[in-house]
């Protein structure tokens, strides 16, 4: 069943903002059975949608159509849907009832502008917005079912899941799209295509896709399920190539790195303090995402400055001095720092050039240190990161806190050995 | 002139990835005298690809095509725009020998598979790709000019200014877009609405649109020129908005929020320290995102548990007791602590609720307290921020920057005063 997306408005062809409705739709339509064929974003101009939407007739079995259905001029959506299907539009008295008590609870008086909202295409059902005064419509036309969705996203997301989804499930006959994500840290795109290519080149029903962004790696697993089918291509293609990644791979779940720090963190009753000199708060910010985060992690020590090293971390002078605020020596100085200043379990730093300028032949612009300190001492790491200044300080804080998974693996295993 | 941009690729068309090469060359268009009407994302399907290019041609007088460029099987642009156009693909042996030369220069040797970017469409220029392998192409098909460009975002930019923009310069006579943004933050959408739009709606040469994310509104302002016109109605408009919204507008040059206090920091011979609990590094991520704000920014306190604002920002116990964490006289005392603590002019200090749990009836999710401290003594700020925990940290972020804002601008007129 192909699908296709078409997103109204004219601010969506500026340089300034882009169509985001149509991934949260994807993923409904994907799990409903819907592949999405085609999106498209068109301005407002009621001759351009009604002859995409006629275009849209001959090849799609569902379109979606976000946007356009507000009450001003430039809101042309309901008259060009209209005008294509060659469907009059009448008015509504129940609906402009609806609206105008929208209002009134609010304590305000329904502007005469809004009158056109209230317009419904003959033979179309208003789908109720429960966030907003702008109904949506859905309509048969033939073979072709169409959706009217409003455009701003708590509107449409809302009218999406109570009123498109149930009449999708009756479309599809139970087809429907599964999905699994591994998530890597610490390895290329092309380490991990090549060592899992061959893996997943044998299972043809799954369709795979790598992504990578900021240090991570994604692999996007998917396969279209008939009614009744299991996933077991797709579960068992997960762990064949979990088990080809090892510890590189932090997550087959949808759990993010972050999520699963903290619940190591918490599972182990350990406590953590950050020192972040080059990341300034990127790592701790992260770390703090996570609801209830407050229950592992104390704080910690934002050391952008060499003196805030020295008087809040304990770093000695002699150390900046001889080895310079990034190295390893210093870095691991400010883990055992901040550890103590805080009385955590684990003390976790970061100390870097993130460029532009700064660097040198000997320490080049994206050289970080990562220190950790435990009860068992401590530890550092050292990489070159490339990018810019903001591309070295988020993926700075993707390698710190996939270090720190590592650290609770190990201390983890070392606590179970006897 | 119209300019319509295709996407190819069926990654982009899952809930995972969006395609953003088109802001960016929305940007240089509109600069370049071009209007971009449609914009649509197709998948690998040359089918699809060359039927999108068939119905292209009729309206638009540019077609740029991202994507589909690639060496291997699923990169059908080539062969699918060809055939659109009946024209056939012929190798071109001159750049067949700079991929394998680029292939060369890195110690490799060219695949076997990269033969087929070698590929060109008769009657088309090849456009150098600077940081990849894939040329792209420059073809004229009677009154339409369609550029075939890579996928990969730093390819596509650097072939997108280096061949395609001379090329658009030639074919606009002059004509192009001028640009403004006028920043906000303080004020609500509809209170910039209701206060501007008498005042925009005369001008109606400039289009207007108003934008809001994450506490800041921004209204771009946009205007055509043609060939030796100057921006006059557009500087003018600028100039009476920033009039009507006095201090609540911080920038209408482009100017971030974070580079100007950091401008005025500067100015002003000032260094800054935060203490951040809710937050929890977002204002420090923020602040240290401008290169060089190590001139001025020395670091902080992540205080997100109270043993921390005691312990390094001597926030009395009594305080937080009497009070709790989230309260105007914690705020104050986490300013000054910081500051002196880190031996700063200002010290900024944010403490507040950011959920999903910990709010009560007095003290709801949300409730956000700003403190500021300098020589002549210490503020505060309280807010109640609506959304969910990632909104109400980057929006508390926004406010923070804001109120050191006026904090500094408040300082630098008491300086102005005899």
């Amino acid at each position: 069943m192909k699908a296709e997306i078409i997103a109204v408005g004219s601010e969506l062809l500026t340089p300034d903002k882009t169509d985001t409705n149509s991934l949260f739709m994807t993923a409904r339509l994907n799990e409903a059975g819907f592949e999405v064929h085609r999106k498209t974003v068109i301005g407002d101009s009621a001759e351009d949608i009604a002859e995409l939407v006629l275009e849209a007739l001959s090849r799609s079995a569902l379109i979606v159509i976000s946007g356009g259905l507000g009450p001003t001029e430039d809101d042309l959506t309901r008259q060009a849907v209209a005008c294509a299907l060659r469907r009059p539009l009448a008015d509504d008295a129940g609906l402009l009832e609806v609206i105008r008590r929208r209002f009134a609870s609010r304590g305000l008086v329904m502007p005469k502008i809004n009158e056109r909202q209230a317009q419904v295409i003959e033979g179309a059902e208003a789908l109720e917005n429960l966030r907003g005064t702008a109904p949506g419509m859905w309509i048969e036309e033939r073979n072709t079912r169409i959706a009217l969705l409003p455009g701003p996203p708590g509107e449409l997301q809302a009218m999406f899941l109570a009123s498109v989804v149930p009449r999708l499930s009756t479309l599809c006959s139970g087809r429907r799209m599964a999905h699994r994500s591994v998530h890597i840290v610490g390895l290329t795109e092309s380490d991990v295509d090549s060592r899992v290519a061959q893996i997943y080149m044998s299972y043809p029903g799954v369709r795979t896709t790598i992504l990578a962004s900021s240090a991570q790696i994604t692999l996007n697993l998917s396969q279209w399920l008939m009614p009744g089918e299991t996933a077991g291509e797709l579960e068992e293609l997960t762990a064949r190539i979990a088990e080809a990644l090892g510890d590189t791979v932090y997550s087959t779940s949808g759990e993010t790195l972050e999520e699963i720090v903290g619940r190591m963190l918490r599972e182990s009753g350990s406590s953590l303090a950050v020192a972040e000199s080059c990341t300034s708060g990127t790592v701790a910010m992260r770390i703090t995402r996570v609801p209830g985060s407050s229950d592992y992690f104390l704080g910690g020590v934002l050391c952008y400055a060499n003196e805030v090293k020295k008087s809040l971390c304990a770093v000695p002078a002699c150390l900046l001095e001889k080895h310079g605020a990034v190295s390893a020596e210093v870095a691991e100085a400010l883990a055992q720092g901040v550890r103590r200043a805080l009385n955590s379990s684990i003390g976790l730093s970061i100390t870097g050039i993130a460029g532009p300028g700064g660097g040198s032949a000997e320490k080049p612009v994206g050289l970080v240190y990562f220190g950790l300190a435990g009860a068992h001492g401590c530890a550092h790491e050292r990489r070159i990161i490339p990018g810019d200044r903001e591309s070295i300080r988020e993926r700075a804080s993707t390698y710190a806190l996939a270090y720190l998974r590592r650290f609770l693996l190990a201390e983890s295993r070392r606590n179970l050995t006897p």
